[in-house]
């Protein structure tokens, strides 16, 4: 019994019961509201609608048992579903039986090495992503997301020649566009992105809570879906005008099988798999981090990973597609007042209910509206703001930005991140090897030292303060010597040098050499070099030195 | 006249005529000294040994009128030569004329690129390589060169099929080694080995100036082969034991001709000449940095990389090898009192004459004898203390000399210094990505504060004083920010948290961000984030933030 206790996760030892209505209610509300979404993503990510649902199971199940987060909800969401596209289509034809293979072996592949990355504690290889990195990828996936989306609500038949060829079959077809579809899109698109982005504050301003205010932004976009299908169902709209539905979703529970993937599938795979692993455990974690931070908790990178990637081998045996951490789910759920995973259990079995229930009536939801609520979520991706951010802080920020982003529209996704994270890379070897080095003096009467250019300061004959603003290593040491050889230089009689290293946190091993080299050459100068204000770590691995014995 | 005299090197200009008898004479001496080491890297390189010394005069020329440094001595090296071998050796038969026109290609390649990286000052990007991978790349190329000398020794003929082939093949054929080969390059090994390693110390034991102890045993080299190659002419050696010699050198000058290399051969050889021109622009860095060093001078790495780069581009139009900075040439160069380049114009000279004069008998200088001198250089090049230092540093230093080394060695030359830089780059990310942050109390009665753990200090309730030794950027932040929430959760009724940023060189906009969350996220829960030392150059970027307002 005991064995069986420590089995169970923390949140369930713990539970409260005064916690269980909050729970019960958000669990409901998360699957009725995003719903849609999971039908929407499923066919954004070209497989057939019902796995959107089939992965807002078993999967949300397994993450609530083994993730990290209290609040966090998995479950289709835009990024992965459009890297699944991505991805895969270039291998198969969306919709196939083989496409769908490719995408369970997809979820299963990329959720093994989430896991494994968990596993062996490599949660920090997601650092090798910068913001300005992961706001490039998810902008850029963002418009690939409204290109993909755009014909359904022109119901053209795009032939999918990457991304300018689907702009130009759209723009040759455009005498085809049927405009009773563009007419209930556009509408519902107008509606959508109104309710997004203003009816909340339009509501407050009205004196309702915030609370009900969000409460109500969050329920209209299902008003919308809910009023336009019975319309569909009432006016025959997919006869009489031609409007596009979902069609028939088989009202049936997943199969829980599993096929192995073929060897030639793995090897085509790998790649999209690494990037999908990796897009999806950055974004994880740091959702995770976010609403953690928020609720004053604190989230496990790792344990985070193991549930993230539990969760997609776990859609892999019901068919399903790939499964991220969702903003939306997310946001529902802390919005709902969920207060642990237990939510989330609900949830899952909220949706088994409506799949046994019956979704007959799914099947005359119109295409171009689900289109639009995707449109929408994905203008709301495009990280604009982050951009400007980073534009104005640091131009490097912002070219790696753009380069990302840009890479992933022009090229592919896989591009896109290589390029990001290199350039990231380069910057920041760029910056480390061109340090900040500065003269110093002591400002009068204080102990402390300070820039002589920028403060007023007093300073010795025939010494020299240095401060070296940088670790020193490899790669910065042959520009920290001519700086000190520069200064040397300048200062006349010169018989002392003292080098402050109070921001050096580390001497690699090439440093190091170069260090004593200088030394020893400045003794046979008459020139004393000495250290001042050696950090603990540093300074405990230079006792044994030749450095420290010629000091 | 001005114009011209604006066009002459400094040194020309500047010229003290005091220094033209020290520069003659150590023109001079250079030649006649480096002259075996000439013809036995050209045959180290694969090539016939002619070349070496028309590499030794138009690219010393070159390299005296544009490179910066005053003493360096450019021509031969092992390390080109082992590289060019290494580099050619799969492409083409060594010595057909393909063979010898690849390495005409390859100088001129590796130098056109040396040539760029200098106008374009990328000298900067010498420093991706750290010292324990060249001393990683220099051993393992070293013992190269051990693995393809031997054969001289032994005078068995090596089938060269990769380093293990010729090592196998050695052994096979040990009943067909040629004794009289084995004792005369044994005997030559044991004087060349004892004279590097312990002549200097034991004739300074005996009272002889450092000076003069030096001379004797740099000449000592020149005359074990002359002795030799007398021996080998008087005794018939070459006949009546098979003793093989280096034969019969044209006696003309290198025609100036230039072949360009074909387009195949320009594919095939990038890689190979961006190799060569990375290791010799670092080697070629390094030494005339070290050289200026200690004649209390200064070097421009770009004027060095175009002295390099043009030398190298001039060796292709007298079908020559690759030159680099030669150690052994500087060093003699430097202790025969070589004053300015005009050593080296000395030194061309000289060559040019012996040429005029007659090379005859070098044509009867036993190869094996050759091979010995080049063989003892080798060890020397192998720099087990260079390990040991890192060893006993930095275990991952000592681990990226390891690699490079053996990737040398079981790969090849490229893939080994690949794999060293990658390694570099991954061991500096993953340090800057776990930074040292300390829980700091102030010194009682003074302005210092100090690491909790190793000073007596005193703190303040309710609040929190972090240092944080390390730039703060996109790799380090969800550390630096798990680590921040883990000592908030440790103060009881904490309302302030002090980040002392004295070592934080940078703030990138992924730390700016995830800064700027922080504070929002703790002020809702009544704890005010404060920063202190912020560095001038951080501050400045600081002003227009988010954060910086909402402080």
């Amino acid at each position: 019994m005991k064995l069986l206790k420590s089995l169970l996760p923390d949140w369930v030892r713990d539970y409260q019961l005064k916690h269980f209505s909050d729970d019960l209610l958000a669990g409901i509300l998360v699957t009725i509201l995003v719903l849609p979404q999971s039908l929407a993503y499923a066919i954004l990510a070209g497989l057939p609608p019902q796995l959107g649902l089939y992965a807002s199971i078993l999967p949300v199940f397994v993450y609530a048992i083994i993730g990290s987060s209290m609040i966090q909800a998995v479950g289709p969401v835009a990024i992965t579903a459009i890297m699944t596209f991505s991805l895969l289509s270039p291998l198969a034809t969306p919709g196939s039986v083989h496409y769908v293979m490719m995408a369970t072996a997809l979820s299963l592949m990329s959720g093994l090495l989430v896991l494994v990355f968990g596993i062996f504690r490599l949660g920090f290889l997601s650092n090798l992503l910068s913001r300005p990195v992961v706001g490039g990828f998810i902008s850029g996936s963002a418009v690939l997301i409204l290109l993909n989306q755009i014909k359904f609500i022109l119901d053209v038949h795009v032939i999918d020649t990457g991304n300018w060829g689907q702009i130009a079959s759209i723009v040759q077809q455009f005498s085809l566009i049927n405009p009773a579809t563009l007419l209930l899109g556009g509408i519902g698109f107008l509606i959508f992105f109104m309710t997004r982005n203003f009816l909340t504050k339009w509501l407050e301003t009205k004196g309702i809570s915030n609370f009900r205010a969000s409460m109500i932004t969050r329920l209209t976009p299902l008003l919308v879906v809910i009023i336009s299908t019975i319309l569909t169902i009432q006016l025959d709209l997919d006869h009489q005008y031609d409007i596009k539905v979902v069609g028939n979703i088989p009202s049936e529970l997943p199969y829980l099988s599993f096929h192995l993937p073929e060897n030639s599938d793995l090897v085509l795979l790998f790649v999209p798999a690494l990037v999908l692993a990796f897009i999806g455990a950055v974004q994880n974690i740091t959702m995770a981090h976010a609403l953690a931070i928020k609720r004053h908790e604190r989230t496990d990178s790792n344990k985070e990973l193991i549930g993230l990637g539990s969760s997609n081998i776990m859609t892999a045996f019901c068919g399903g597609m790939p499964v991220g951490g969702g903003l939306t789910r997310s946001a529902v759920n802390l919005a709902s007042g969920a207060q642990t995973p237990l939510a989330s259990i609900v949830s899952a079995l909220t949706m088994l209910c409506i799949l046994l229930i019956g979704v007959e009536w799914f099947s005359k939801i119109p295409l171009c509206i689900l289109a639009a609520s995707i449109m929408v979520a994905a203008i709301s991706m495009i990280d604009l703001s982050g951009f400007w951010r980073a534009w104005n802080y640091d131009r490097a920020d912002a070219f790696s930005f753009l380069v990302t982003g840009f890479g992933v529209l022009i090229l592919n996704l896989q591009i896109g991140i290589i390029l990001g994270i290199l350039l990231s890379v380069a910057n920041l070897l760029y910056r480390v090897s061109s340090p900040h080095i500065v003269v110093v003096g002591r400002i009068k009467g204080t102990e402390h030292f300070r820039n002589i250019e920028r403060h007023h300061v007093e300073t010795l004959p025939c010494s020299l303060f240095l401060r070296i603003d940088e670790s020193l290593f490899y790669g910065n040491l042959s520009s920290v010597e001519s700086k000190l050889m520069l200064e040397i230089s300048k200062v006349p009689n010169i018989n002392s040098v003292v080098l402050i290293m109070s921001a050096v946190n580390r001497i690699d091993a090439t440093a190091l050499e170069v260090l004593t080299e200088v030394l020893l050459a400045l003794k046979t100068r008459g020139i004393n070099l000495h250290f001042a204000e050696i950090k603990g770590p540093v300074q405990d691995r230079l006792l044994n030195t030749v450095l420290y014995k010629n000091l």
